[in-house]
């Protein structure tokens, strides 16, 4: 009896053993995204129910429904909890750090050179970059945005702290022929935009790139010479075109070509060119952008905030050009988040079209995801839940009473949807808001920070 | 020694309660709001810095700064911690119970006929009136909205949920020439009406009404005796007028009068009256209106979303007239809070007028609050804060990162707010949201019911 025990027992052992190397071992992961409606925004549109998303490093590694969960382990396991998985968005055209002077002198007449500009010689330091950047960053994070297209002074310290809070930056120093904060004498501002290129060029998360302020505002010269240096850097340039009647009118006189052919002569036209607001376009000017491959940032709440008028964005996209969608900055369309922009633009083109289904959510959607990566010329990276992708990814709650029902989910999201209505981000394979809370800095503090530092400039204001 | 000391103390305690006496005793209320930035939105549109504001029974007894708390006490004493505290919003135009389609066939042409009648036709009941209305009545609340006006199927139903949350409601009933749901015959859905006036006149928070749906979706006869009915019962018509160029020619053909005429001219235009949409009016179908003292209900986001038109009520706000804003129903503007609104409005006036100071936010906020009351014709007892108007009152927090910084209460609410800033909502002295939770229903449970419902829903759209 013993020692046929012995052997039971050991037959047993084996067959344990036998066992569990036949059970495939799990790939181990990072983050696993599970239980959501999953927007692939890729070429098909595909939409996921129960969909399952996994992450690796920064990428993603695999797509599908819960039998990944079969194949995949993670460190993180994130419950989605029927809400939307979707692309994180990408905010094509913005200066965050004007933050600090947001709801200040709104609606204003001629507010650039009554409040703007007056404000930004006295305000305007390395440290209030850094301020606002942070504050305005962090705005976006939690408003699901995971890339950001900036153009600001001291742009070096706007970097670092959109760095800090985690967010994908296309960060372009503002160049420009007025004497500026962060460049008293001529020539200042584009030697500094060498520099931070210099010094950012290699960065993960950062995109350094030249930011001219716009046709008018900055010299031919520069403008040639900014031209060669985003060819010799590869790198971004991010520019206001088209944006208003005083530019379009002194461009024509100037040089009788509209801003858009202006900027063509001049060899700046390419694919390294995100062209920001284009509300004074004619159709031959959008033949030329067109043709020359350039990323479009389309500001719908800044431009009619401003009574500037409506870009027609929508042929742009109908057309196949890149067309991503923008919120400028804080001080012109107040917030930064990208699902507000999709309302509106939803909506606007609707009016201006006359046509109730010009514009369907799904196509807002895509703007805001697939529409600005190409925008960026990075569609191959970002814009959609793809394998090889890099892992910026966005659930958005469905069980606020807000989101509720949901027959659609580009409609709940464009529709229904409100910033505060992003539950989870992540950046770069990496978690940056949880529960709806910023996890990388200390949003307290920076409130705190801003707050004091709007006593400052409600002195400053109190004199202009 | 000993009997001196006695003679001290008795000469103490006799100081001490010649002083308690002295002190004055604190007055007893119910809820004290303090520590906020308060919006009176009285006829000087005061602005009171670390403002509180004191409520007894259903009534705001004092309002005034910090020192008020030296004169009452109060059962509850809310911390705004630097919020902003203004008065409640006022919904003027909705359909609540349609909060169970919202996302259904957007865009869709023709949606009325194509999808909404006919889902109407099959899904509408007591028990989705009375659901329905139950999460739209619950997501106005959360987004600070504490008057709304409501036509709808069931309306009795729909009155009875919106009581349950706590809102104040101007709730009539859907009178059309159509059969519905609930009026299969010629005159019932008017008998429906009257039953529901009578059962409802004499509600603390329920202000019972007709309301027919169109000028060219009821009979002539019904409108005279609408008219009628609503002078001996003394309550609210509410009703869609010139919202489409359908209904504009049609009536035009029918009459050779507009649609504003031929309702004057039926002798419906007065006091009583709530016009919603307004859009396809002429000047002196204005001048009319005005002349007849109607309200207005300005639906911004549901008229550019069906690709309508902007109506002119920034001008008629501007002739002194009563105008208010509305969503619409769930299904036409998809957003029940008021908050939205006051952006698109905003934005969309300067828009249409080419003119970036049209519509400043102090404009926005006094549509959505006391210009409602107005639109309603009770601006005696509601839309602003004022010692002896009814205690309907909004906190909105100014803690989160999309509301800093704040350099003008006015544009926060309007330009960077969103409905989920909502943080406490009093309705008739009853506190119904706190820490942005509705505390009067189980808001669980009726997303689990709603949900159901839209499985059910989604069975029957399959087939249209």
């Amino acid at each position: 009896m013993k020692n046929y025990l012995k052997g039971a027992l050991l037959l047993g052992s084996l067959f344990i053993v036998g066992c569990s190397s036949l059970v495939e071992k799990k790939e181990q992961a990072n983050i696993i995204i599970k239980n959501g409606t999953l927007l692939t925004m890729n070429d098909k549109r595909e939409i996921i129910e129960n969909g399952v998303i996994v992450i690796k490093n920064n990428k993603i590694i695999s797509i599908g429904n819960e039998d990944l969960l079969n194949k995949y382990t993670a460190n993180k396991v994130i419950d989605a909890e029927d809400g939307i998985i979707m692309p994180g968005m990408i905010n094509t055209h913005t200066h965050a750090s004007m933050s600090v002077f947001r709801s200040l002198a709104d609606d204003v007449p001629d507010r650039l050179n009554r409040y703007i500009f007056p404000l930004e010689n006295q305000m305007v330091s390395p440290e209030m970059s850094y301020l606002g950047a942070k504050h305005g960053a962090m705005e976006m994070a939690l408003g699901g945005v995971t890339t950001m297209v900036d153009m600001y002074l001291f742009e070096e310290n706007s970097a670092e702290a959109v760095k800090e809070v985690g967010l994908r930056g296309v960060m372009t120093q503002n160049i420009i022929k007025y004497p500026t904060a962060d460049g008293k004498e001529k020539g200042e501002t584009l030697n500094r935009a060498v520099a931070f290129v210099e010094k950012y060029k290699n960065d993960e998360l950062i995109t350094p790139g030249f930011g001219p302020h716009g046709p008018h505002t900055v010299t031919k010269e520069e403008l040639l010479k900014i031209k060669e240096l985003s060819k010799k850097y590869n790198v971004p340039v991010s520019m206001h075109v088209a944006e208003t009647d005083v530019e379009f009118n002194k461009i024509k006189k100037d040089y009788k070509m509209t801003p858009v052919e202006y900027l063509d002569s001049l060899g700046l036209l390419n694919e390294r060119f995100i062209a920001a607001h284009n509300i004074f376009v004619t159709d031959s000017d959008i033949e030329l952008m067109k043709k020359r491959d350039i990323g479009i940032a389309h500001n719908m709440v800044a431009n009619i905030k401003s009574a500037k008028g409506i870009s027609p964005a929508l042929k742009m996209h109908d057309m196949g050009m890149r067309v991503g969608l923008g919120t400028d900055g804080p001080m012109s369309g107040n917030t930064l988040d990208i699902i507000g922009q999709m309302g509106y633009v939803a909506k606007l083109h609707k009016l201006d079209s006359k046509d109730r289904s010009a514009l369907p959510p799904k196509k807002a959607v895509e703007m805001a995801t697939i529409g600005g990566a190409k925008a960026i010329h990075r569609e191959k990276e970002l814009g959609s839940l793809e394998v090889g992708k890099l892992a910026d990814v966005v659930i958005v709650e469905t069980k606020s009473v807000n989101m509720n029902p949901i027959y659609d989910p580009y409609s709940a999201l464009v529709y229904s949807a409100n910033a505060s209505n992003v539950d989870t981000v992540i950046v770069n394979g990496k978690l940056i808001v949880e529960d709806k809370k910023i996890k990388t800095v200390d949003s307290k503090k920076v409130i705190k920070d801003i707050t004091e530092f709007k006593e400052k400039v409600q002195k400053v204001a109190e004199t202009l």
